[in-house]
């Protein structure tokens, strides 16, 4: 008796924010922000490069930590959900005439080949990936529950969640919409220009979650930009717990804690000291398992409360705060 | 430029846990229960028949309470992903000569068309639907956030969480089987007996939950049982805040509260003072979203830990608890 | 054989921040807030005056709230360790030539016997008194705890936490001091003025709280005003859900939610919507146990760390915010 | 201007549990179970003997490890008000034929003089001391907040918070007497015996804190035995962090987590592996401000209730659990 799931061919797709590849002058400061801080577990380190997980990741990395010149964001990672997809992808891609990369096995450590490409209108440096070694933890850290990798440590990160990208007002149309049809995300909720017209902000996943991605226009006509990327902990309180922590520490803080009306979640944004990119802790948040899910449209007279439900809120007496991004690298 | 997921038909598919319908001997103790204690909104009532739902669900209802001489379920509802699929999967049905019944539109109040049918083995009764109404709330309960249907109330309840049905040790490996390979249900967890042969346990989803159903052998030889349904909270500490006030009113406890390792979910168990249904109080658990994930299998001296990784335990010394169920409806 | 501390008298002394007299211009605005929302027991309803207190007090109310024309503070009330300590402290008054009034039994629902004052130099109006009822709650309301007058509910507002109050830069040395010498508040956290001699706000108790009343100077010249009276919380999570809840009602968020490093307690500052007063949602902080505590100073440039260890700032961009105020009344 | 208490003389009194002084036969256990998993510092360190406090501890030690053959208890030690109370406290037991040892200055490191001496009837060797240095942190260690003596760390014990102790049935009475009318303990929950006469248990404090000291009967006539020493955290949720990283530590879990009915805080019991002694890890519990307070009676059919209002029960199907103790030393 076959299953009727295989019986058809969805066709590639994408299945989860895998890792992003974070570039930064200070890999010690950085090792000493994500590892000892955070709580996330070294699993590799290949003299300048570092990978490491979350303690729900089986999966060899999320985050890779490069020592390098420039604080850039070097690439955003997909999981894709068959093997054949990372070759089906790349297929497609070339019959738009989009430049790709081929990004050989092992170039990241524990990972298979990948297909490297910049989003159409963003430029942003996406890769493709299926194959990744799930390799044990150092047996001290080993958890008894098989879910987890390792251990739960310091702050608790779990799990990388998302990415939160940036590009010109001009650019995101056509990347956002690019996402959607050919990466299969979905906008969950979004909020447009005066225009109407023009994408202010959307997020967007292939899973679940509210978002695996999110796409942001800023008004400085810069394209390629990394607003921030999120590490998931498993309570609101937990956020807390880390606000009162990282306070402590000379971590600038950026915005945070409170809690967003869009997606539910609670969000703290602090920088990472070595690198200065903004890391996004964040817990809760819906999930939506409503095959006929309608994108939210947020009116610019509730969008406040959309990036702010409670706490530090992003936007005060009219000034719009944490507009500060960072670059992502070419192909 | 088509979308690359337009391009293929991937079969009917499962979306999500859907409703529960529990008969009930005391309407209004359960609603008592339902309502005012765990904030679950009713959204209709026709005479005997309550249609309720958690704050962040916007669809018609995941729970119906029916007045009735029998406290039994009545049905398990599932969603499908598309129109099409509730014909789909009862053509297949009737393919493999399983009875199926038209459940006609309205029969339960805001849904469409289903088809009911007994699982093959266990003799649960479930049924498959698409249409379903999102009405507004009322005005008094209605959210400012639009991803939420009502304000949160009482002691939180979002939404529907999962199911956990009970048969016999003699017919659960052909109903587990059954619906890994029809409804594609996926084990993300699952025990073995000691003849390493029949499942003891399975928790198994459509969703990156770690279930939306999970299936249970039990030793006194019933099909068709009911052992408990969730409801999803938003925090560990929301159980807490829970159990704190359930246990000052004459609510049962049955089990908890406690952390399981299987799904590392925080549980409360309590009786429905008006059906004597269990519901389980639920927050927390981790998302699967490898698409290569190996399903974990539990050894029995390690599946005490998996039922109680902390709190009030499954097994005390030796023995079981939390072992009544209620029976499911017939065709 | 004799108690030791039988032996001696140690002179009368405050016990503890009882109650809060509040008027309020909307009496059914304020029970929707104080009682619905908040989760306070309605214990006494006397035409346009109502006794609320929290699930965790005993005591007959820690909260009046009056139908009257002016939303002022009626009085502050404490109450002492022993029944002669409120006519001790009277005689005491009366020797500094202090105008004081009895208030007699009664007239607050439930108590007995107050002396009432005003504080020298900054005017609010205080009355102490010992004997106070300890009603049982209505049936349907009460506890399985011995510990709790009633079930919790809503928002679960314990009990009252503590006053802070502001008067002119002018006047608060005196009153200051005045309370600390006379009442017996130490003082605990404080800074002063630029000038160094100045206080600008100091927290006191007589208790191991932090504080049981704050005074905080302000530049507007006003004397006898409420900053907030504080409700306390069981966690810090509590005051998240209460952020979560009531911003879905009409009830204006005034700051928060934070934590404050003074003190380090978690902080939600929102207006009753019948009265306009300021309400603290309070939870946390740390006990003194230490007999030779050394009051902490607090200098300029680390006060908004005082003010906002983390969360929605007091201070920002240089500007102070949360500066209106209620007035008190007179004898 | 005289402040009123200075006037009179309330005699000596004991301000808080101080510190506990645990032999271990295993240092480095103890430590890593102290320090690197409940974020206690090591505040100094001499040979076999290390002191070790919790981040809101401003004095030098509440924790006392040596290493020794004997896992017993050294000493309970508490902090009286003043520094002539010591003195006092000692003329009084002489006067009453209690054999007391001088403790010279040092002999605790940081600590000054101490009267040292066996409880009548249950023969706990109690300290009383005033003098202790109040050490800052190593620079590394060291908080922004100045109520906290190092950061937060771990599982973020922030302090103390009571001794619980047996005795036998026969010698109950006398010691529970004594510690009230002598050390001005007030009872504030109790349980009796079945004869109505003989003290269960007793919850007591000289704080507002529903117990410093808790005294136990047990069945098996020993004297002078720890049932557990209490760490305090600032949530219950913390409680269930703690619960979550310990059972993936080879730390015995001996009862909980659940919530004392009694007290209304959240416990957690589990063994220090290097001393087998028993550790409750402790949040919340109310407190009392009420200075009429009547000790709450638990009668024995509520007593269940009263030991475990939610969570992992102290008593199973009539089994009580959780009995072993350890014991303290002689004169």
């Amino acid at each position: 008796m076959a299953k009727l799931s295989d019986r058809y061919d969805p066709g590639p797709q994408v299945a989860q924010c895998g890792a992003i590849n974070l570039g930064t002058k200070d890999l010690e400061k950085s090792l000493h922000f994500f590892s000892d801080l955070l709580g996330m577990e070294i699993v590799q380190r290949d003299g300048n490069i570092a990978y490491l997980r979350g303690y729900q990741e089986l999966t060899h990395h999320s985050l890779v930590l490069q020592q390098q010149e420039e604080s850039i964001v070097n690439s955003y990672s997909f999981r894709v959900k068959r093997p054949e997809d990372v070759e089906l992808f790349a297929t497609e891609f070339e019959r738009q005439e989009i430049e790709t990369l081929e990004v050989p096995t092992g170039t990241e450590a524990g990972r298979g080949t990948a297909v490297r490409f910049l989003v159409p209108g963003s430029g942003h440096p996406f890769e493709l990936y299926y194959d990744i070694d799930k390799p044990e933890s150092a047996e001290e850290l080993r958890s008894k529950l098989p879910s987890n990798s390792s251990r739960r440590r310091g702050l608790g990160v779990r799990r990388i969640d998302h990415f939160n990208v940036q590009t010109s007002r001009e650019t995101i149309n056509q990347a956002e919409s690019w996402v959607r049809n050919n990466l299969g995300f979905n906008r969950r909720e979004y909020a447009l220009h005066r225009d109407d017209t023009t994408v202010l902000a959307s997020w967007m996943s292939v899973t679940p979650q509210v978002h695996d991605l999110a796409m942001v226009a800023n008004s400085f006509g810069k394209t390629g930009q990394l607003h921030h990327v999120a590490f998931n902990l498993e309570n609101l309180s937990d956020v807390l717990t880390a606000a009162d922590v990282l306070r402590d520490y000379d971590v600038t803080f950026d915005l945070g804690p409170g809690k967003h009306g869009i997606g539910q979640a609670m969000y703290l944004y602090v920088l990472d000291p070595g690198s200065g990119h903004r890391v996004e802790i964040y817990a809760g948040g819906y999930l939506i398992f409503d095959p006929d899910w309608e994108p939210i449209k947020w009116e610019r007279e509730q969008f406040p409360d959309g990036l702010t439900w409670y706490g530090d809120p992003f936007v005060y007496k009219g000034d719009a705060r944490s507009l500060e991004t960072t670059p992502s690298a070419g192909l």
